[in-house]
């Protein structure tokens, strides 16, 4: 039973992985839909109530009767590579190959409806506050009474995408700023805004989960931090992740926030507060995992192996 | 508790079936997410573990917590119609809108998971299958090899588009065609192609699921058709669609591919053959039912909204 695994030609997380599942002699086929058509063949036949079907790249061919697990890495655009690319070719490369693969009994990480899903940010707060996370109080408005009436409740905000990174190519990610206090909100008239209520953050803690099993790393603030410095991906630190142990209940909250959004796997931001109280930021289906195993030593990538080689 | 119906202004199927709730008394809130923002306000809130949002356009306001259902019927793009259009606006504009309604315990026709994967042909074949309705042996392929194997196998062959209509504005749709004998298959590598054995058919049927409840109309083929006028949409015909009995291991099966397809409403094309089997081509999620309705009394758009008013 083959681990199908689905991400563009550079990828050194996926490298990781592979070389893992390599050394398990669990067999592997790595393939980009970019090269679907071209480097990729595919083929399914129904015919007289039964289905075969297969996926080949090279040398190497996966049968969909065969195929243990999909990990959906970061793959390309079906049709990218074609000798004459277009919007149509994608949408029936793309229905075919997915269609395919959604027609087998493989386990997913994750599942494109999940992952689909998983990325709406108002479904996350909501999501997570009824698996028993704290939620920073949270709007989500083209109202600017609602944003003036929310910011005289909450003083001190910070504003984010609703939607996370700009859809651009290569993507940008749009920071998480500070709301200065004399804003008249009138502008979220003109496209959703969220406006979050500022956690007054210690640490940022990164929290991957994988099947079962949650790692959790923290990256202290530093001191004397500026504090509109809001966003970890941006700030200017020193300071490592270093491993953390994660407490039972924020345990429990997670595994059932990823039970409910049937995720096998997902990338939590938390912000722990001066209490200690872990605030449930975001969760991540496709998050990166490389710069935490690098500065904790954690076994991401192994622990992804694992699944992905799970019965 | 209120009825959300997510349309285009011109739509004149959702106008049949606003004007059945209208008249059962049933709130009902008619929008289209292309004037988000504009048009439109939205607003969610999340604090203290609660979550209360709402969403109003001119002087109707439907709150999150009395959504009865929502009728995902033919939505425009959120953020198509605002002072400055971009991809980024309808990003966000989508998941605060999406988002927000997947927060809500709302009964949905259909909801947006199922219907992004019943648009996935392959898995329909499979699905089909599995339900037990009889499915025209079919291949999708890449590989020319494979085309002229299944063509020698299944000589009498027509090849249509494995994702439906082609992704233009206004789409267009791409016919069902017969397959000359003398095909070579070696463009197949060019693109995923989907041949399928031709029913010899004496009519199409369309059936209408819409919860438990499926109708189903017969259009004859016309005396002396081609036999190369193998889709309805485009034949010249003069026949009507007449209300046709479904055979009830036909129905078992609809109910079944249904339920597990997660979908409220379906429209199934078949085609019977001489012997009167029923030989499933698609179930199009968001398939168009006035054409039905007018020909043959059916009332389907009560259906709709009786679906919708339900509890």
């Amino acid at each position: 039973m083959t681990v199908l695994v689905l991400t563009s030609d550079e990828d050194v997380t996926a490298d990781l992985v592979v070389a893992r599942l390599n050394d398990t002699g669990i067999p592997v086929v790595r393939l980009d839909p970019a090269d679907l058509p071209g480097g990729i063949t595919l083929s399914g036949e129904y015919a007289h109530g039964a289905f075969r079907g297969y996926l080949s790249a090279g040398d190497r061919v996966v049968s969909m009767a065969g195929l243990r697990s999909v990990w959906l890495r970061r793959p390309g655009v079906p049709g990218a590579r074609a000798a004459v690319p277009s919007g149509w070719l994608t949408e029936e490369a793309s229905q075919a190959l997915y269609g395919m693969l959604r027609s087998t009994g493989a386990r997913w990480m994750n599942h494109p409806d999940a992952a689909a899903r998983a990325r709406h940010k108002p479904w996350q707060l909501r999501l997570a506050q009824h698996s028993g996370l704290q939620v920073p109080a949270t709007l989500i408005t083209t109202f600017p009474h609602a944003a003036r009436d929310f910011a005289r409740r909450f003083p001190d905000l910070v504003v984010k995408p609703v939607s996370g990174a700009h859809p651009q190519e290569p993507p940008r990610v749009v920071p998480t700023s500070r709301v200065a206090p004399d804003v008249d909100f009138t502008a979220v008239a003109l496209g959703p805004t969220l406006l979050q209520h500022r956690v007054d953050k210690r640490a940022d803690i990164r929290l991957t989960a994988v099947g079962d099993r949650i790692l959790a790393a923290r990256k202290a603030v530093a001191p004397g931090a500026h504090p509109d410095d809001i966003d970890v991906r941006f700030a200017p630190s020193e300071e490592p992740w270093r491993p953390v142990d994660v407490p039972p209940l924020v345990a429990e909250a997670v595994h059932r926030y990823l039970r409910e959004a049937e995720l096998a796997y997902g990338a939590f931001d938390f912000a722990e507060d001066p209490d200690g109280a872990w605030w449930f930021l975001e969760c991540n289906q496709s998050g990166q995992f490389g710069f935490v195993e690098m500065d904790t030593g954690q076994p991401i990538a192994r622990a992804v192996a694992d699944w992905l080689a799970g019965p």
